[in-house]
């Protein structure tokens, strides 16, 4: 069995005793193992990045990007291994893995004009014959701690702006599915990055609680669960670190009853099943507004997610695949049955599926809740599963009150072709990040990401312009020159 | 004795029982008394701004900009009278509170801007016929924390940026000098805030913690020493929330061999002894480069000192006042006493000096010391009184060792005429605001104030840019329109 | 009776021999009597605008937006006689007169941000150790030509931003109702402005030529009707300037059949009759879809025109006033006549209004057209009255295609409530100025304005972003310094 | 022998009659030959673009760009060849042509940052419930036409930038060497670019006077001489178009008595005999303060300049080349025959170089002059062949008046150390692109390039950000929902 280890200062490294194994999800059989960091390693890594630090920091804004120019043509040239790999840990099918992919490059692209996004303020005479000017300097070293669910995607919404910035960088991906991760670090590495400008270690809570706590880490990015996300980020800034933690949501998609309720369930059936439902972003409630659209959509959905093909990765007629680990198959199920004991009526089950040749997977079928109302815990807590529940109110405002009730406010959604009930929705929703019968509105690579209320704790995004302000510390400089002399002095050394 | 309480709401209030007094610190006498606001009355500041949130935050931003033009006006038409409340409580000359009353209306007049500086960035076709666009919407209820070295700016740095963006805010300003805050408070009223947008509550720990800690109030911004930095910035974000903490410093101007000395001499004196040295840009080190530089530096500035006039607020022939308090007076000489303990050389003393008429002010004269090293506690920390310790290196990178060495990294400063060593120093020295013959570099309004290293806990600047940055959250909106109905319909309902 | 003369150099100048009368266009009769420039006087103003350049070109551009902050108080504290010396010249009422002058305001308070407006951009390492930054540096005298239908608004677009920018100013403002535009820039000097930096010449083509050929004068902005803005930009750019030239246009709103009709006959009155549709924004043709919208519109309209009421400035309660000219009364009279020859169905006739006490104004009536066909006169030309045309189309598409069609792009809006309507039409419309259910879509002052197609000549457009650019041109300084000479050089001198 | 034709609508194009040879000015022989377009074969690469435009605006800028990061690894796969096609035509040496394609790629890496430069600007709440945004729409077709010193770098100034932008496009390149340019349009196409989105015509004054008049051109960019570009300017203008021209250049270096000397010497040479001298930012004038700094200057330029090597551009060890033609040959050899004449002191003379092997070529050989005059016809005109001409002054102030007098303001350098005397020089001086230190300023391709006085009509500079306001238009749109209907109406309809 393969053996993970760390990329550290462009080496491979293996030499903790701590291991644990990596699953295949679909088969539901180990398939690597994994090296888990010891406090040593991790600082052996932040170590690695601080030496690379002030030569990279010198190194022209312009040369660093050209080092994404080239990191993005290699991920083009080895999507599909990428894909795989994705596959293989986390069970995503590889239409779905190039997608998530796709999203990554873009934040190369974005990345790719740092020259551009770098640009300081200049002020001439801020007073007589004084000017002024603000530069964006990098941080030092910062670390990233991912999620299993975007093994790629979300490393890559972070190291390349991270790196352009000048920043070295320590990445601590996901313990379930490290090995695309490790993997497009060393393509960056191919890229031209020079050794100990990225370093990624593989670990577990003594690997985060080292990156949060040793003084040298100026900076933490982190997705993940609310929970954690709120841990990290008191760690981080109690230990005087700046911190961008991204948590959980509940995205909820209004359905007005003048939406255009085919292109709605179209648009629903791959933000609710879409990678099993396991993204941030997954729209995991409709709320119907009024019993005539709520009838129309549970009939029109039930009809198209008799279509639905759930499998593995490998196989890409599959619309999605297992989720990650046993534990969370049965965590999933587990909000099923309680929806359903506290009255909620299960229109399709999903509990049952069995994947003929993956009978230990950890698959769970597309699933269709209605009734659901605000007390039930599986309205509360953030399932991320491969269910869509149903909500039915009496008027938008109904509809909006609940969303803004919850304690989430990642993505939010509305169906609709009024442009004063969008206007209406996208001004009052207390939520980061909305769509306009768009139902996964995660902004594009040149915008920046990020929810509301607990859905994100800091104040910048990720990615996008935020990324430069997180990534940066601003220099101030105020010049004066005092007195003529050199310039005055020729004229009195050579009179006419 | 005059009763100063609360500003909430836009009532003055004063129910709460527990009091202090308010000295001026040229007789030493107390003048006025203060209340001191309960847990419960910081609470009811709160709802009140909480109240007032959401008519704010509709106002269009144009009409919000409107409140800070009459405001500039109102606080030009009363300059004396709020340099002559600093001068009886701070003890300031009035020369120098109108100096600071102008630094801050310079960020009145940049939140005149709001319009501008508030607007967000949209793009066309992220996909085809799908726009996005962020917006920068007001946080809410937010929280201002200021010092009492400057009672007026300070203050000014926050509020007008905080409220244009659209939020409420709650201030607590020093309790040693509040007077000219509320005033000021007053003012922003009569300029057409509506009531509840601003308040402002005296007290101690009680008040404060309670805006730490209120789930309602969802940033803070902090200016004060590096302990209770630390403190304001661990705690708020241990509540969710996000924070800037300003802290302390140690700002050191290097001496170059080639600098126009009667000009370094002549800008020095004023960066050191200035407001009694308490300002957070105070120049409290001289690095000279080598013994020569230093040597003309000692001579010149003992004969610049012979002139230094200390006195009361109200002659404006004195270059500056007491300083803040009786126990200030004491750890200020306590400093001096410890660093000729230390071996070094005080060249002028200003530990004994009287000021006829106000024997009982907390006055310290100017102060020069030589010789001084880094291991000594004079050095280490910050005096905050009107000393100037003069250090002697034999190169301009011993001098930026010194200051990269040092906790703090606020302010900075160069006197030469090289532009290469001007270039060297502003790239490789680690602190946030550089001046290049420039002693008390703070950064005009429309660029940011903040210092790096222990001298500023969070990720954005305060005031100019960053202001909008902090007080504001981006809300991403991705839309797309999905048939043609309505406009293709006519086509149909009209044939010709 | 009164005589205006010129303002040059901070004085009032009437040396000048040519003369012509300025007429109340209420009263029909002379009230002043106008100095035409010639050569010399317009050449005398430039040149005490370029002796004035650079001590105003070196004052800092928070110092320059200061006078600003000061024209706005003065502006507001005028506006009562601003607003009659417009209602007795131009004739507009006394309501309309104050909107004008906001709007106008608006563009000061927008040039109160010149410090940030002004900023540069600074890249740090462009090379190693090599930095680069541009500047936005005033271009010296600029001139600037300004219509009669907004004497206070449209030099207003023009001068603030120039001014903060650093340029001096010349301008030739109309020579029908040059007096409340010769009253604001005195005020502008009062403001604090220095002698030269603005200057007013009135005048006729002789005026303006020696503005477009002289050498000094470095851009022009003109506002007018196109084929004088066409004669002024040929003839700006072949003398080797830059030159913003807007010229007419012809305003459509498509009305949808699902628009609000009460609301939106509403807002055509105001945007076509408003200031007897003498504005370049004016809506002056409404495209119904559709007869059941056609017929609808007509009858609503007709009801609402009933209650207009034409008559003298001084009167609020009248709607709007008289036309500027005899001869601009009888061409658009001329225009209705050839209409109705053509075909068109005249449904409310404003061609024989008469105005109590005013027998001798110059009134035009308000007029409603219906079934007005594309190959009318009147439909091709802008007739700058108050006249409503209507026509009707089968489709949006179909209204869209007459818009394309005509040679003008200024303004345009659409009414509908339907989402995707708007989106497609703000986007294939060639239109510069785009409303979605607002009929006068003038651009905020934070925003710039310009047409489209025959409109505009000219690359950037007038006030808000676009004119810092128009107004600066750029120059891009890279630093490199060579050696470490002094910075090391200490070293050497004083070893340990 | 080959012949060159155009490339329209994807295909290349030889039906025209006219032709003209191509020289390799190494040789002095004829190596292709060039078709000349007819009125009627440019109106065809007109009618292309047209048709091409409205899928090409559609396009999502991300899309755009992607071409962009193609065409990048395209141009760097046949660097080599390119290079080559450079050299056979304009003669310049392999590494120098290397060089100009190095800095054309960098052009095409700011172009893959268009959906970042495309973002328009959006603001909430313009008025209640109004909402205002600017979009950055492209113009349709655009035209370049380009000088024969750089066939690759110039045109990628205007290409890249404009196409990313949404427009289409045709070029003219020269008529003396369109090979390469040719060639990378080429590559464009292969790089994805659907068919008659980029156009090139070969020509002469028929094809330039086509684009210039034909009204569906809708902006001109040009670089050439400035009788030229004045030619262009006002023709496109006068036709109603935007237009950038970029004309003739004297570019003045100071050398100052503190300067580095073999830092400067080593500088200029490379600035002035670089591609010959043939680049408009050539650095053609030395101006020395003192004679001390002329006469060491002179010194040791005439010891540097033994060194030089002029030959053909095989092979690498040249340092230059020839000059394009032999007219121009003798012209640059006239102005050294009247420098001469007029007094003007001929230190090294390159009139009789003989390239063994080429000698038939266009060769000049590096000339130095001394005690150059301003009434010297070498002096005033732009001789665009390798010499340098060293002019001798008594003070800085001297030295800037000279160059503030010339015509030309496109670039210019000091040679100092001294920060005061490089603030006043980048302050004071009258030219748009500024070296401290730095012989050939030209900008980075994230800045925009352009200089003042004669050489540049127009107000934006070429490439960079200007760049994306030349090949935009601004469309404002002002949007408000006037009723609440289907979203209160939803309420209505389905009660509690």
């Amino acid at each position: 069995m393969q053996t993970l280890g760390h990329f550290i200062n462009g080496q491979m490294l293996a030499d903790d005793t701590r291991r644990q194994a990596i699953f295949n999800p679909a088969t539901g059989e180990a398939s690597r193992e994994l090296v888990l960091a010891s406090r040593e390693t991790v600082e052996q890594a932040i170590a690695a990045a601080e030496a690379a630090f002030p030569a990279w920091r010198d190194t022209p804004p312009l040369k660093r990007a050209r080092v994404m120019f080239r990191f993005k043509e290699l991920l083009e040239q080895n999507a599909d291994k990428i894909a795989a790999l994705i596959g293989e840990e986390h069970g995503k099918i590889s239409h779905d893995a190039l997608g998530e992919l796709q999203r990554g490059i873009e934040n190369v692209e974005y990345a790719c004009g740092a020259p551009e996004l770098l640009k300081g303020e200049h002020s001439k005479n801020v007073g007589p014959n004084i000017d002024s000017w603000s530069e964006f300097q990098p941080l030092g070293v910062v670390a990233g701690i991912t999620p299993f669910n975007f093994p790629v995607m979300v490393p890559l919404w972070m190291m390349p702006m991270a790196l352009v910035c000048g920043n070295c960088f320590v990445l601590k991906p996901s313990e379930r599915d490290p090995s695309s991760t490790l993997y497009i670090a060393q393509l960056l590495q191919e890229a031209g990055l020079p050794d100990g400008v990225l370093n990624l270690v593989n670990g577990d809570k003594e690997a985060v609680d080292t990156l949060l706590t040793d003084s040298r880490v100026k900076a933490v990015s982190f997705v993940g669960s609310t929970p954690i996300a709120e841990y990290i980020y008191a760690t981080a800034t109690a230990n005087g670190k700046r911190c961008q933690a991204l948590g959980g949501a509940k995205n909820h998609a209004i359905v007005m009853p003048d939406a255009d309720m085919d292109n709605a369930v179209n648009q629903l059936l791959g933000a609710a099943f879409g990678s099993s439902g396991e993204r941030c972003m997954a729209l995991s409630v409709a709320v119907a507004v009024g019993d005539a659209a709520a009838d129309s959509l549970i009939e029109k959905m039930t009809a198209a997610m008799a279509g639905l093909k759930v499998g593995a990765c490998n196989d890409s007629s599959n619309d999605f695949g297992p989720v990650i680990t046993r534990l969370h198959q049965e965590k999933v199920v587990g909000y099923i049955n309680s929806a359903e004991a506290q009255g909620a009526k299960i229109v399709v089950d999903g509990r049952d599926v069995t994947v003929p040749g993956y009978e230990n997977g950890f698959f769970v079928g597309g699933t269709l809740i209605d009734q659901v109302t605000p007390e039930m815990q599986s309205y509360q807590e953030e399932i991320f599963g491969p269910v869509l529940q149903v909500m039915r109110v009496n008027s938008m405002q109904e509809a909006m009150d609940l969303i803004n009730a919850h304690e989430y406010g990642n993505g939010t959604c509305i169906f609709t072709r009024d442009g004063e009930a969008a206007r209406y929705f996208s001004d009052n929703i207390q939520v980061g990040m909305v769509g306009i019968n768009v139902p996964l509105p995660v902004p594009v690579a040149y915008h920046s990401f990020g929810g509301w209320k607990r859905s994100l704790f800091g104040d910048l995004h990720a990615y996008g312009p935020d990324a430069v302000r997180f990534y940066t510390k601003r220099k101030t400089i105020t010049q004066r020159w005092p007195s003529a002399g050199v310039r005055e002095g020729a004229q009195f050394a050579f009179p006419s």
